[in-house]
């Protein structure tokens, strides 16, 4: 069940990972497939921003995923996320978040993961801090700590990122040095990269 | 005329296969035109999800399309829906569901349509379950037994499914089992699977 | 500025052929660039259904756009739309509406247009009925006698279609017709037909 | 912090440039990715007229991007931005948009800027008029003196390239000439333009 601030708080204070699923967390959901299969995914500028910043804080951002694409490997190399912290073609998230851990070297209470669906409950359920979109199937959300306001696909990860440096009270400061023109890490343009720099 | 709860259930508890249209159930009714022609479709992972879970619960699953789209074949293929239970190209879908009807050796009151749009509305009359999503045309909307909050592409299937499984007092047990970590299917990972594993 | 029920139904009443502009009419106004150039359009399968159903009730329908786009061009002929009433890379609205008048020998009070932005306004004064959808400019729809609900490329062309079947005395029959399964035009199937059959 | 009708109208008044981020700007900060990368962009055809617009009016128009993407190129190409107006793959947007102030020949207080997220933040700074979509990040929205109504890739640019010409009383006028049929700029059509006409 969704927390209060407080205890919310408490709970990101101590995560050191985060681990996203795909389709639905870092997408719409929308699989938009041609004739060779599912070719193209749409992901967010501003997701794409918030991974980077979380990076540079220290928390390291791995990918649990139940489908293999193409494209999601293209993205995850531009977010500077390791081929170690990736896991496609989950058929046991319980498992696999454990294997994660295990790479990771963290124990799961200091771990966040983002789910969307039922798949992704058994993981949700071993991890310090459970967290979905807001258009996250309702078993989903009424099992996660944490609900972001914006959509899959569409924020809704840089919510769960800005929760984690507030948490830690770095938000402001972080927000203070990108303003006076002081980036807080140096591979990063406008958002997150490109084929050149990543 | 949508039905209320109790009736509702009543009348899915009877279904045994499920029958979907695919612009505007399957997707959003976004037709993405290249200079080839329609090459690409967005589905929705989360009603991939669902359609295998209707499979492993003993539901089967066919396509009544009035289009013809290599993108749909592909999709369908990862779906696990054979060839034939898939009629493209329809001119006439009373005609068609009937035809679905007789390949799946069932009665049309054992059998669940989802359209969206006027050219449904024949199979629609015909069948046990008469549903649509929230973005239907009025028409089709005001002669459905059931319409979706989600639209098509958006969840719309899943909720037909979530309905049926319902219907059958199947619902809460699915949910606990892959809540456990025990997954109810097995080729089954994130959602709908992908080029290597259906 | 839009007009009352029953005045806009003697207007839609004259109207024999139906001109729609493109971007923001027959699409929600994005532009899908790959580094070629626009080489996708999203186009809706409920649109393609109402330009059929107005064609096969005996009323023309034409394209005037601005723009060149050759995903249009596959679109346009799956739609039926035959290549003397359309008009692509327009420079003047107003004289090009003009011509497709001559072409379709209708005097400009017997055709309607649909479009979405300024450019579209001196060909919107000249017609008999002028429309557009909820997302038109502002400068559009206050000078147009009818706005749609559903916004470009979901719908809004449907929306026109029906009005002018409707003022016609033809939208129930129609309607009913479909419902018993008795189709008013062959070359249909599910919605607007593919490259096999048009 | 947005500011009421009248001071904002005397900021804009003095404005000479438009300066135009890419990413949740001139799209929804959706990055569609296929196997080899950001392949495809959405752009909006009413923000490609606005900008056609503003330059015909003697605004310039420039870009400011943290990103590196083909489609970006043909579309600014279409758009008749030239290429010294263009800054991708920013690293540094304060640096970034002095030099472009300094390839305008212009005071960066007749400079508008339009950023949707935190690595804009120290280029709104600087400009006379800082300006954002309504989704841009809180952080964004907080400093903006415009924040318009639309969201970015669906009317943004529109909207800023309003406010500017209201400011210099030239709003009414441009509308009032399209809608005689005398378009105030020649190499239009329908919105702005294609690969024959840029």
């Amino acid at each position: 069940m969704p927390e209060r601030r407080e205890p919310l708080l408490d709970r990101a204070r101590g995560i050191r990972a985060l681990v996203l699923d795909v389709d639905g967390v870092l997408t719409d959901a929308g699989l938009y497939y041609s004739a060779r299969g599912e070719t193209i995914k749409r992901f967010s500028a501003r997701d794409g921003f918030a991974v980077k910043l979380a990076q540079s804080e220290g928390i390291r951002v791995a990918v649990l995923s139940g489908r293999v694409a193409p494209p999601l490997r293209v993205r995850l190399r531009h977010l500077g996320i390791p081929a170690e912290l990736v896991i496609e073609g989950s058929r046991n998230k319980a498992k696999d978040i454990e294997r994660l851990a295990g790479v990771l070297a963290l124990p799961l209470d200091q771990i966040a993961f983002v789910g969307d669906d039922v798949p992704d409950l058994p993981a949700l359920r071993l991890v310090g801090l459970a967290a979905c979109p807001a258009d996250a199937s309702e078993e989903v959300r009424r099992r996660c700590h944490f609900v972001s306001e914006a959509r899959g696909g569409n924020g809704a990860v840089r919510e769960v990122v800005e929760l984690l440096l507030r948490a830690r009270g770095r938000w402001d400061a972080v927000i203070a040095a990108w303003e006076r023109g002081e980036p807080t890490f140096v591979t990063h343009g406008d958002h997150d990269g490109d084929g050149r720099s990543s």
